[in-house]
């Protein structure tokens, strides 16, 4: 397919997205985001993940509720809103849009919620999260926007979802159509992730490349 | 840039690959692997995963004494050899592959050994595997092959690397130029793992798929 999004392209554009349009998202695209997750590897091949598509605005208002309640317990620690205002831009901006998904999730056109059995494997999330990146990366691609976000996260959410005791809920990924606009991804620089043959020691590969990375090479 | 590899052509042809050509695998692949593993989200923005690029034979060579030692303790519960080569024909190839990556380990061109912070986030994983899924269709989009292999894994890694108390080992990728073929990746349909509003519901759109899901629009 010659219209096909390109993959470092999409790699280097799909950042945490929180606010959305009210367009829904057709289940066409919704498919395919699925088709796409599904192709990740897991442990011993299990596909032990589960995936619950939430629309309900009963259930969307319940999570708001948990959301907000979260939101006030995880924000106490940086002071008050005016504190916030006050901290650097990035952090700032990022702290806001996640004050703003948790007041208005209930008005986030799809909730997807992430399930893996539980002690199925050894190494927590490493079956579950290449699929959910996978997702993320379809969703991108196809202009949509979503996250990872667990401040509704509790207990009750696997009654209200029916969610056997056998399964363990990873993450809530709330998506739809951004209202924010998409963009290249600034990170730390792999010269100061990435070490050579023992933890700490430089690899002077990295070290002698732009701290911007290589994203321009595919966004130019 | 006009020969970009496709997003989905990729994510539709990623499998777990694990034999590999003695090829090294050069800097600048391994830096374009890093760069784009690093693009993706994780919790507050932490970014606080660690990899380690392994390439020293005698470090390999212990790894591939302890991945021996694990296939041992693992396959055990298979049987023996002749049990396994009974078993149906996709758990036989793939066991077979992970006993031929444990035997071969030391002659894999690299390692990447990926790490985070110990306590850091609330959800196991989520802030360490989708890098790690950027970072192998990274490689596979440049036509290498890698996987999740976590049979080496011991305490005594840490004192190997040099990792400090405050990380842990997420996981181990050997990676290189494969010597199996790269091709399509079929999994259960997602009419099977994803539900419509409550755990075990139907999700009709998805059962009025094909088995096989979307790959050919992509790859036909």
């Amino acid at each position: 397919m010659s219209d096909e999004p390109g993959l470092f392209r999409t790699i280097y554009t799909t950042r945490a997205l929180r606010r959305f349009k009210p367009d829904p998202v057709p289940d066409a695209v919704l498919f395919q985001c699925f088709d796409a997750a599904i192709r990740a590897s897991s442990g011993q091949n299990a596909q032990d993940w589960r995936w619950i598509i939430i629309r309900d605005p009963a259930i969307k208002a319940k999570l708001r509720e948990w959301a907000v309640e979260g939101w006030e317990r995880y924000s106490a620690r940086y002071g008050s809103e005016e504190d916030i205002r006050r901290l650097p831009r990035n952090q700032r901006l990022s702290l806001l849009s996640v004050r703003d998904l948790a007041l208005g999730l209930d008005r986030v056109p799809v909730i997807v919620a992430v399930l893996g059995m539980k002690g199925r494997h050894s190494t927590p999330g490493g079956s579950t999260f290449p699929a959910v990146q996978n997702f993320q990366l379809a969703a991108r691609a196809m202009g949509l926007g979503s996250s990872i976000f667990n401040l509704p996260m509790r207990e009750q959410l696997y009654e209200m979802l029916g969610i056997p005791e056998s399964n363990q809920l990873y993450c809530l990924l709330p998506m739809g159509y951004p209202a924010d606009r998409q963009g290249p991804v600034n990170r730390k620089p792999v010269s100061t992730v990435v070490y050579n043959e023992r933890f700490g020691e430089v690899w002077a590969f990295a070290g002698e490349q732009p701290d911007e990375g290589w994203g321009e090479r595919w966004l130019g």
